[in-house]
């Protein structure tokens, strides 16, 4: 039976009835007095100069208030990272993608502000354009930004341990090249935000982002404005997957309409504007060799990354770093070299999505150590456990592992599928296939990343908890609950989260990374414990006491050992709190681990998180040799992520990331010609379903991490790493082909399967 | 020279420029989506049963979406005091005054709800009503409610020291007998409000209330749900002077409609609604016994008071105790007797307005004491000086005066205004008087009455404040700042202030009693000093000084007497709170004086507050014998208020309390007839304008009060109270005649001085 009352349990969202009744609040829904609508008009071309922008008559029609273009911009460039402000906040000389915003309207509503668009008239002269990232870093390609010679956004150089040495000491060596597509976040409430700018100065923004506090902190340095003149209000958000970190064009626009109006600006992308004209997940094509030891052992790793990073740079230095981090976990690697650029194409420019950099190196790295044991006669689950890291490792760059439940996820999750006893079966067409992953349980940003929390005491007994999480969807407002109370030893509805207002909440950087429970839970557990030791005073004297004899459980506060002897939470915070014999309770806290290191600007060594997730995947799949059908049976499913905090969530984090692997790994590919994108709505774009789903086992790996709140880590993000080199394995296993671009289609099978019988 | 940097200033509010741009955001302004209007049905009747209401029509009109009567309420009862629930959320089986609120309807638009009203068929059988309070208590008055015997809403008997020994000493005993008219409160903005009730049952008011918290605390309490269920947001409101203390119909009205449909519900009083359905300042009959030695030294008083309650007790208690209480203060009294009741009449019922419960008191007992120094032949502000309260007294009731300037006042009035050189000329009808109060810095509430104070910071030494205060257009965000300032040495736009929302800031009763500067203000230094002790820490170690030595000014830490060594504060505060170098910080602080003792059920003795403020007034009249006309020419002003936080603020409490006062003393008066109010409206009811007001001449008596901070104490309801009887004075020293029925209207003064000519 487990320790606890609250955590680790099946706890239901608390939000689940305001959203399933439909009173949950989208931007969507929102409504402000004066309230004006903005619209913004795109580029029609991939790259062109910008000769005239002519506003004149949309400026005149009626209920047109505002109309501003990147002159109103006032040379302000933007970008998340002070080295990748390349972007004007609307498009000033050039347009670099289909999709580059050049103008926008505000007006009486969303019909006129349409219209309006029609009426300005945009000056072009095309420009050849550039969309292959191999052939843009090419000497004599179009130049896309004046500051960028072969377009090279971003490089960076790994170079670990000793590679050539490494190779030298190799007894067998494989060379690889991978690449991977260009996929679209597909949530379902595209980006939206209503601006509002007073008299004062104060910029306040309602918007669906997953970084509240982050988006203050880049507008306020965009804007060279402190960070009290910007707030921004978070309502519900539905859903993000990396792809509401950032600021993007609708933000700036709406801010400079709402300052040029002085009244509320509200702007909704349609979902073909959110996945043509904001950002989407990054492909990457990667030339990885790899040197191990006749057993398996790795003893060499050098890659060379080209990422095609559209037409800005956004998170290059983010995205290049967690490509050469994927490289050194989840397995022992001494010796690590990297050569990675971010090429500027003329495509919509990328941004973090779920496993960011990540997911793109795992797959090559999980299928080529496949190769690899086949080619060494060695089972793809031994030479895994063979290599994979343990709790006190420490990687090549500094990565501390201070727990790992790799060898347990690989053996449990072998075991419970009859790994050993079934594998392939080429005659059928069957195959399973196994992936391994770490994820960091969060990252450290640039500037300040702990997480805060603030507790507040009703007289009766109820807990008001002020954290700045950022809930989109995931549930990170019941653990944050949860966490409360099982501190308190109370339930659930004895607690209001409120979430989160970068004029309100304490400072929290936010949804990404894996880093919320670790995190923002550490912040709420020190919070509630604060809460508690002040409680345990005023209950030690009503019990005649000692304050750390007392256990905080089931509403009441007893004296340990004593079940009897106790007095209610209500009563304790009245006593606490009534005038003149006490004060107002306020909890406070915040979360930092203290074994973060960022990585030295010159060796590139640190440990950027306080711990990291592992989790094994094995799948199961079926393939029509006649139609190149791949079905997906089952997956396997384990995963050392600590002490879960709520089943409920962690299950859906690990079905949801094996689902979205799943359509990554067969399906999912926003496909773009002479850089425009041929399929930019969820019709078109193929994601998979509920019903698509394969049947999903899952065995949860717990192991106490000792930094995570009650020993909890990442889950989230790990699985579709995981997951999705699973499947590819699977397939491979079943056809005995390999297919190294993703995603796998039936056509690409077909193909395949008839070129190895051409061969064979 | 201050030894301030903000303290004492005279500093703009912090929310002016949004307030005359028009951007500052009331309830009427607000919208939600899918919002309903609401609007009620009043009693057209003083005192008649509800036969029976039919909602049929009303209900099947198009656009309407609920119609709740007092069925609807369920039988339970409202009231601010456990003792007081005397009434339902909307009529059930009787109407009580004209404007009681029989139903409710929420339509889609405010002009079919107020149509639909008239689709409601009630049916009464009127009964016989009653005005008159002394005749309410009598044997055979038609009873109001069946529980009240005698229609005696609530007594209060107080007996302190030995009247009659008392009296027995006294030199010199008169009795007089003192009535005080009906008054509105005469704010700008009408009563408001939206509420929202989501599936989870939570209810969300946006209303414009003078106590945030004190409204949830009354309407969890009223429904029976826990205090976590209801949230109130309290948006700018345009004033109170405490008509905006309590919960009335409208919130019960909307709670109902909004549970029933589901839906948003606002509901906005006209004016009109706001001055006959909701509550208005208490009329009280006062019949004062007073004995003095013959060098004016009082030494026993005996007061019969008769309060005219309307139709609901609503604040009985308060309102007797307040009568009591300001006969004991700003005099030394050592021998008081009380005999106070509440009378039911079928009139609209009373509630707090500035002074409440206590002008009525003053403006008898200082009239009456310029009649016996008239009697003895003293100097009005003799008798004033001799009897005065002193720093270190202790009323006969227990009220601790741990400062008290009110010697000071006296003086300094009397000194500029020239007292001595000229007093009245009756040949030339101008006269001058003397008035003087003191008035508690703030009243102890029954449960918790403690306000709590949050400051969080932002990495670039901004200052974010939450405090629970309500801002009501007085000003206290901005006093709440200028505290914060002032202890951090960083100026007022470095501060947000975040002010009040139940769910968010910490607890703070609310605008009333005078107590938010002493209160919510020493709150807040306490939170400020408790940041400035973290970030001292942190500067310390930047200095290589001892955090005790360091001094907060101009944005900058200094070490004490170097002001050359110093380091910015945005530099301290991001070194405090960059990851893994510090943690977030986060102040916390609440504050209930130490010296407060509830009063004792049987001796009714105890200290109501941490101190008191003292006020003098010398009003200086012209009046035009052949019309009656008043001309108040000029109103000298001492207040020890003890340390000024805010000059400008504070002398427009002065100036504002003097011109309210001056509406009181000569032309406000709500006319009641068979029970209807016949000047509902701000045209037919007079009050001052800014035109009206005479010259002002303001003295600050600045004396550091040991609790308050910075030594400040009360400024707003005291001076009501004594420029009220100043204004009564003068007459009596400009005419020769006493009339003792406020207003002292013109026809009042012309009757008067015929009478007077006819006697004489």
């Amino acid at each position: 039976m487990s320790e606890y009352s609250v955590i680790g349990k099946r706890t239901p969202k608390i939000e689940s009835v305001q959203q399933v009744t439909g009173h949950a609040e989208f931007v969507g829904d929102m409504v402000l007095p004066r309230m004006l609508f903005g619209k913004t008009l795109k580029s029609p071309h991939p790259h062109a100069k910008i000769l005239n922008i002519d506003i004149t008559i949309a400026q005149r029609m009626p209920g047109v208030k505002a109309v501003v273009t990147g002159k109103d911009g006032q040379g302000i460039k933007y970008g998340p990272f002070r080295s990748t402000r390349d972007r004007d906040l609307l498009a000033v000389d050039k347009v670099r993608f289909i999709g580059d915003e050049v103008a926008a309207v505000a007006a009486v509503d969303e019909d006129t502000a349409e219209e309006a668009l029609d009426l300005i008239r945009v000056e072009y002269e095309p420009l050849p354009a550039i969309f292959d990232p191999e052939e843009a870093i090419l000497e004599g390609a179009p130049r896309i930004h004046d500051f960028a010679k072969k377009n090279i956004a971003m490089d960076r150089f790994w170079d670990f341990g000793d590679v050539d040495k490494g190779f030298d000491e190799a007894d067998h060596v494989r060379r690889d090249r991978f690449s991977s597509q260009m996929t679209t976040h597909g949530f379902l409430e595209p980006h939206a935000c209503i601006t509002k700018c007073d008299p004062t100065g104060k910029i306040t923004i309602w918007a669906n982002v997953q970084r509240p506090f982050l988006i203050r902190r880049d507008l306020a340095l965009v804007l060279g404005v402190p960070l009290n003149s910007i707030r921004v209000i978070k309502p519900f958000v539905g859903s993000g997957f990396g792809g509401k970190n950032l600021l993007i064009g609708l933000y700036y626009s709406s801010v400079l309409l709402a300052m040029k109006t002085g009244r509320p600006v509200k702007m909704v992308y349609d979902l073909k504007e959110s996945i043509v004209c904001t950002h989407r997940r990054v492909p990457v094509i990667l030339d990885i060799k790899t040197g191990v030891k006749r057993n398996g052992t790795l003893v060499a790793q050098h890659s060379k990354a080209v990422v095609d990073g559209g037409a800005f740079n956004v998170m290059g230095p983010a995205t290049l770093y967690n490509i050469g981090l994927a490289h050194v976990i989840p397995y022992r690697l001494p010796n690590f070299k990297l050569e990675a650029f971010q090429a500027f194409t003329n495509k919509i420019p990328n941004t973090p999505m779920r496993g960011h950099g990540q997911l793109q190196v795992h797959f090559a790295v999980e299928c080529q150590l496949d190769m690899i044991a086949e080619d060494l006669g060695l089972d793809p689950a031994d030479i895994r456990l063979k290599n994979a890291l343990q709790t006190g490792d420490v990687t090549v760059n500094g990565l501390e592992i201070i727990s790992s439940g790799l060898s347990e996820a690989i053996q449990n999750a072998t075991g419970k599928a009859g790994w050993k006893k079934r594998r392939g079966n080429l005659d059928k067409y069957r195959g399973r296939g196994i992936g391994c992953s770490s994820f960091p349980t969060g990252a450290r940003e640039t500037s300040q990343s702990d997480s805060g929390a603030i507790i507040q005491l009703t007289e009766d007994g109820k807990v008001i908890l002020l954290v700045g999480v950022a809930d989109i969807g995931q549930g990170c407002n019941t653990v944050m609950a949860q966490i409360t109370a099982e501190v308190l030893g109370i339930t659930m509805d004895d607690i209001t989260t409120i979430a989160a207002d970068t004029d309100i909440t304490p400072f929290d950087p936010g949804a990404f990374a894996s880093r919320t429970t670790f995190y923002a839970g550490n912040a709420v557990k020190i919070t509630a414990e604060d809460v508690r030791n002040q409680l345990a005073e005023v209950a030690a004297k009503m019990l005649e006491a000692d304050p750390d004899d007392l256990e905080f459980k089931d509403k009441h506060i007893f004296v340990k050992g004593s079940p009897g002897q106790g007095v209610s939470f209500e009563k304790v915070t009245k006593a606490a709190q009534t005038s003149g014999r006490g004060r107002i309770i306020i909890g406070r806290g915040s979360y930092f681990p203290s074994n973060v290191v960022w990585p030295d600007r010159k060796t590139q060594v640190g440990n950027i998180t306080g711990s990291y997730s592992f989790s094994t995947s094995i799948a199961e799949v079926d393939i029509d040799k006649n139609t190149g059908k791949i079905n997906l049976l089952k997956v396997t499913m384990a995963h050392d992520g600590g002490q879960p905090i709520n089943d409920l969530l962690l299950e859906g984090q690990m079905e949801g990331a094996t689902s979205m692997a799943m359509g990554h790994a067969l399906y999912e590919h926003l496909i773009i010609k002479d850089g425009k994108i041929l399929n930019p709505s969820l019709r078109d774009y193929k994601m998979p379903t509920a019903m698509d789903n394969p049947e999903m086992d899952i065995i949860k790996v717990i192991i106490h991490d000792p930094e995570g709140p009650f020993g909890a880590k990442e889950v989230g993000e790990g699985f579709i790493c995981c997951s999705l080199p699973a499947i590819v394995n699977a397939i491979h296993d079943a056809t005995g082909v390999w297919i190294k671009d993703l995603p796998i289609t039936s056509e690409k099978i077909l193909e395949a399967l008839k070129e190895k019988i051409t061969k064979s």
